[in-house]
């Protein structure tokens, strides 16, 4: 299968702690990386994450909170300092460019390549990139200020055709891609052989979401259904509701029942308050609702399947 | 003694390695905290050092590359975060503030205390900073851009009064600072009794010395005789002096013949290059120079005696 994994580089939330860093994942779709948000530290944590600069493609921002973009002008820095030419595209909310554009500039006034901001309307889901292979679409969340979520979803691949089929109707090269697109195999005779005999159906598409910085959003559920893989935050355990609440936040319970009642495959929390010195009991309070959950920590890497 | 101690938070240079954060200390004088340099997740390293963020009184940011100031945007925010009332001062050199108000603002548009931003002259030495027991010069350095080191010196402490002679020739209260500042004492019969007898001198004020970035500068020494510890860059091995250079940067060499022409007590070396594995290279090439050198590591703390 082809690699769909989530590499996440930083799990915890905005007040530092020992134990971990700020928001910021890199998700590995065929070896091109997508970075999601970008936390003080994430250049440092890419490196102990074994991944490679030239590998990045963008960078997506869910919002504007120091906690989720402070690594970004480090991260650029970098980017120039090891001599990239091919353009850099920066998803981000309104006030992004304003926010980052200068501040670039002022610490890399010589660079090397492109950096493109791309404000995304933070009100409605829309695909923001897309390429052969994939779509990131964004996911309004509900959050102290405007805020998206990024759901990654594989295309459909094509077909696989049989080699033992090609060789005993003599298929020629020509029809190869159409028979992997679902057509029939017509002989040189007339004879129509149907294309279920040639050909076994693909995988079946991949997605991964990620939902952070969000209240409870019941209707997220519906949005991700069969979701593969879903990151949700889950900042505070359901003792301190009122705090979730308030701060437009997410229990552990609250992230659990998402991926329950969304159907997803998987569920990883993360973005930790620092009062938790333990996180298993934000482990335990998702797994009573949702059993396939772990825990998001530090240079842990996720396989989407 | 009273405790003047420096904190190593980040020892590596602007190229992220696994082993390094960049360039950022922490110097403790009697329990005031000072910070030199703020690299991007000196707000991590200095949890990481048990330093406690309400002790801190100032930042002195030696120059503007990307290496030595971008974690500053993320501890001003976390300070924030904490609820700090008391003002903080930034010293930094001209066009610090530009780079760095806006984008303060832009994440602490609502904040609980004032930043005060002082632009240093980086051409000459001058006290920025003095308080009762402490001066601290800028120490103009030769890099690519505007640069300083800075030089914490105690301030000289009044002599001890020895108790058994406040009881023997029964000094008044009032007496006492006069005696610790070298007064005789007069007796109510007319007597004089010499400071010399009534006191022992105070320890002698050490000195903190920090270079960083720099070319070799042998005039440095003159400026540094006898300073009790020094950090100085050591970017490169000298094998690699032609980079050093061209650069703008010293070698472990270099940066041991400071010291030893200096008379320093103790040399710390750091901003070390990405491309050493394995900074024994370093160490060793110092130490046939000046043998009291030692390797800069993270959360290493060094006492100043």
């Amino acid at each position: 299968m082809e690699k769909f994994e989530v590499n996440i580089l930083g799990c915890g939330s905005a007040k530092p702690t020992t134990r971990h860093f700020p928001a910021s994942q890199v998700v590995n779709v065929r070896d091109k990386l997508f970075m999601i948000d970008c936390g003080e530290g994430a250049q440092i944590q890419f490196c102990k994450s074994h991944l490679k600069f030239s590998r990045l493609q963008s960078i997506f921002i869910s919002h504007l909170h120091a906690d989720h973009c402070l690594g970004l002008v480090g991260f650029v820095s970098t980017l120039n300092l090891l001599g990239r030419t091919a353009q850099l595209h920066i998803y981000l909310p309104k006030g992004g460019e304003e926010a980052f554009a200068r501040v670039i500039h002022f610490f890399n006034w010589e660079i090397t390549f492109q950096v493109i901001f791309h404000e995304y309307d933070d009100k409605r889901s829309e695909v923001i990139y897309e390429d052969r292979s994939l779509t990131v679409k964004t996911l309004p969340m509900e959050h102290r200020m405007p805020c998206c979520g990024f759901l990654f979803e594989e295309k459909p691949s094509p077909r696989h055709i049989l080699r033992e089929m090609i060789d005993a109707y003599e298929i020629p090269l020509s029809e190869i891609n159409r028979i992997k697109n679902g057509a029939d195999f017509v002989m040189p005779d007339g004879r129509v052989i149907p294309n279920e005999r040639l050909t076994i159906p693909a995988d079946p598409p991949r997605s991964y979401a990620y939902c952070s910085d969000t209240k409870y959003m019941p209707a997220l559920a519906n949005r991700l259904q069969g979701v593969n893989l879903l990151f949700h935050e889950a900042t505070f355990c359901e003792a301190d509701l009122q705090k979730a609440t308030s701060r437009y936040h997410s229990t552990a319970s609250q992230a659990a029942t998402v991926a329950r009642d969304a159907g997803a495959g998987q569920l990883i929390i993360g973005h930790y308050s620092s009062r938790y010195e333990d996180e298993r009991v934000l482990l335990n309070e998702a797994q009573a609702i949702f059993p396939q959950t772990i825990l998001a920590q530090e240079n842990l890497c996720v396989k989407v399947e």
